[in-house]
């Protein structure tokens, strides 16, 4: 079984984007969902998933069958297997590895290392940072700082002060010391990209005082909002002018993970057309230089445990298309009328909300049963006799958890845990060396194979 | 995103494997729980897993969001959705649509058409039956004399008679008086093998007088039973001496799915592992025709919608190796010692057959909460209060049902339900033609794409 024969050094750009949590179901789920909007059944195309070639791909870490972001990440940085919680480290916890990320910058390559969530989260910090555990993010964010990538892009630090290990001097201060222009939004990149040096692209200081963890969903996108769009556009804007042998780049649609770890169908596939939007940018770039350009498309693990059908033999994903928020803002926002409305947060003022966001009664029937869970949801969220569900990355208030769940059961969309799984995820590919990405490989194999298409030494 | 050059007309043979309910992570389960045994985290591979293309395939049928093996067969038998339950005719449920095995009969090519499961059921029924439904077992039966094909293995026919639709002139004698050789058992193949112009190979009569409807599952079997494996290689044999330009062969792994159906992994696993077994006798033939052989493996769609791993970050598979029965053949044992030993049925003896079949208590140590849980299942079985569980194809008492879900809990592996899901499957490919098989297909292409690469014409 010989691999095909490589055209080794031939991929001058390349495009390395993880959907964080992207099982294959997931991908199949939106093409799935989006056909389903247009009223057929079958699936409806994602630019990624018509690139020629796809393999399966293995995901489990170092130490666990499950693997976890950190792990994930560095096999897919550094090309091993780690200890789920360590980054750029092998299990040992010490020993430093290289990613390709450095191994590019090495060759003299312009590189950019983004994501949706924030900068120093575990899949781009795989790419930078060397820590026994992912959690230490302030000094993931000097980690940032010593790597000297070109490119940073992300929601912003999620822990700029420490006085243990910085003193008085954040991470803006350290990274304007070492050489990076800060630009805080799109518009603002626009106006600050020619003149800067390296970059670190953040979103608007409003957007991080809302929540500093990561650009919003999709789903609840607003107006002005930074998008993965945005910064995979900059990104290669940035690097193209940079006066290199070519670019190294790796987006990260981190959200994925986030909506799968909420069992939250839509806002998951919503997330995936999303990175898809990214893609077709590079997928541009590529028709530009289609000799010299690599796109690898893959994920670090799958999350939620997803299953398209729940035993009738029958889906119904185009009810998907009714949810108007993620289960998250929902939850935020009835929890906030709830303060704000008092004595007229009634069940007909809940019920008119769950039917303007989720569809419910006016486009989803909805038997007696399903009706009453919900209106029990409502009175128990008064009472204050339920608690909050907390998925990894949100909590959940009862009638939004409820209402989310229903939806699920409606579209027949199951879901298996709110953690990850072992299941394979995909790889798909187009460009120079494309080939080499297909058969069942494991995750460690995809930096090595584009080390070597790319010309990248160690 | 032009396809790479085909070799027309280049596979002289090809060989069809369709893991029935085979979905991506049946595959990557089955590698995981190989490692396992051997006390490693990650895979041990299968044959086939190795074979350097891969597929992801869409599996909805013309009707359904979720196929069932009917249109599911359909469409990979002959490159036409049809409606759930129709079997080689369109959606309007008259239209007869050929197979790409009929396609390669007119060709000239030796035909084979074999299963694990009885030679009606609807994956091999899909390659040479015109049915509206599935279950009309003995109508199949007749139309898999009418298409005239080499050679047919499999159990045996479900519906040998039928007064409406034959007289009392049963499949057996149809089949003889249309030039077939009725084998029964490997043992009996090898006997009439060479006198033989067209050939049926069954189990022998007394496997099919304890269960016709399938041979055993692998962790079932007993010395002398039928294996996929036997059929693979008379299959070969035959077609082999048949005087033609090539042959092609459709193999059905049939049970995979039904264990899917149970959600029974260790069951399931094995599956795999033996239908691997059989893949194994087609790749010596392809390592002596390389050029030659094209060697295909897909499914027809995921059963049960299973997922790797719970919510914990963990996985632990290796405990499916102390299962030592399929969940139903364990309740068919327990119902029988419960009629034979009358009064020495008592906890303490059914302990000991939990004990030696699935390794509770002594290898597999079980909290209060669960030895409780089995305890109670004894009582409720014992006192008549618990109805037996029906999956599609078996029924299992409380006993070995709540054994098979105490054990699912404890390895970490997950199902969503008792049919089948939308879920991606695999196509892997060896040989003449393989390159053909990667990035993400509908099933209805695969067909297309065989008799293209097999110079097989409409």
């Amino acid at each position: 079984m010989a691999l095909v024969v490589m055209a080794e050094g031939k991929a001058k750009y390349v495009f390395y984007f993880i959907g964080d949590g992207m099982g294959v179901n997931q991908v199949n789920g939106t093409e799935t969902y989006m056909a389903a909007v247009e009223g057929r059944i079958g699936t409806s195309p994602l630019c990624f998933a018509q690139f020629p070639y796809v393999g399966l791909v293995t995901t489990y870490s170092g130490t666990n069958g499950v693997t976890d972001s950190a792990a994930g990440g560095t096999a897919l940085a550094t090309g091993n297997k780690t200890k789920n919680g360590a980054l750029g480290v092998k299990a040992d916890l010490t020993t430093r590895i290289n990613s390709i990320a450095a191994l590019a910058k090495s060759e003299g390559k312009a590189v950019g290392v983004t994501t949706s969530v924030s900068v120093d989260h575990a899949t781009p910090a795989s790419f930078y940072a060397h820590v026994k555990d992912r959690n230490m993010y302030h000094q993931i964010g000097k980690d940032l700082i010593a790597a000297g990538f070109d490119f940073y892009a992300g929601s912003d630090f999620l822990q700029p002060e420490n006085n243990e290990l910085s003193g008085n001097k954040d991470l803006y201060t350290q990274c304007r010391e070492a050489g990076y222009t800060i630009a805080r939004g799109y518009a603002d990149y626009r106006k600050k990209a020619k003149k800067a040096g390296k970059m670190l692209l953040l979103q608007t200081e409003t957007a991080s005082k809302a929540d500093r963890t990561s650009i919003a969903y999709a789903i609840d996108r607003q107006k002005n909002d930074l998008t993965l769009q945005d910064i995979t556009r900059a990104a290669i804007h940035f690097l193209s002018q940079k006066d290199t042998d070519g670019f190294f780049l790796m987006v990260e649609g981190g959200k994925i993970d986030w909506a799968c770890h909420s069992n939250d169908a839509a806002t998951a596939f919503k997330e995936v057309i999303d990175m898809d939007n990214a893609i077709k940018v590079a997928y541009e770039f590529y028709e530009q230089h289609p000799d010299e350009t690599l796109i690898i498309i893959t994920a670090d693990h799958e999350t939620g445990g997803i299953v398209l059908g729940t035993g009738k033999y029958e889906l119904h994903t185009d009810l998907l298309k009714y949810q108007k928020q993620s289960a998250g803002a929902f939850s935020k926002m009835i929890a906030a009328q709830h303060q704000k409305e008092g004595k007229k947060f009634t069940w007909d003022f809940v019920r008119k909300q769950l039917q303007d966001n989720f569809g419910f009664w006016s486009q989803i029937p909805l038997d007696d049963r399903e009706a009453e869970q919900l209106k029990k949801a409502y009175e128990n969220f008064c009472e204050g006799v339920a608690k909050d569900t907390k998925t990894l990355y949100e909590s959940e208030n009862i009638i939004a958890s409820t209402a989310r769940q229903l939806m699920a059961r409606k579209a027949m969309v199951g879901w298996q845990s709110g953690g990850h799984s072992n299941g394979y995820v995909p790889v798909f590919a187009i460009g120079a060396g494309a080939e080499e990405f297909t058969g069942r490989i494991d995750n460690t194999e995809i930096p090595k194979k584009i080390a070597e298409i790319a010309g990248y030494k160690e």
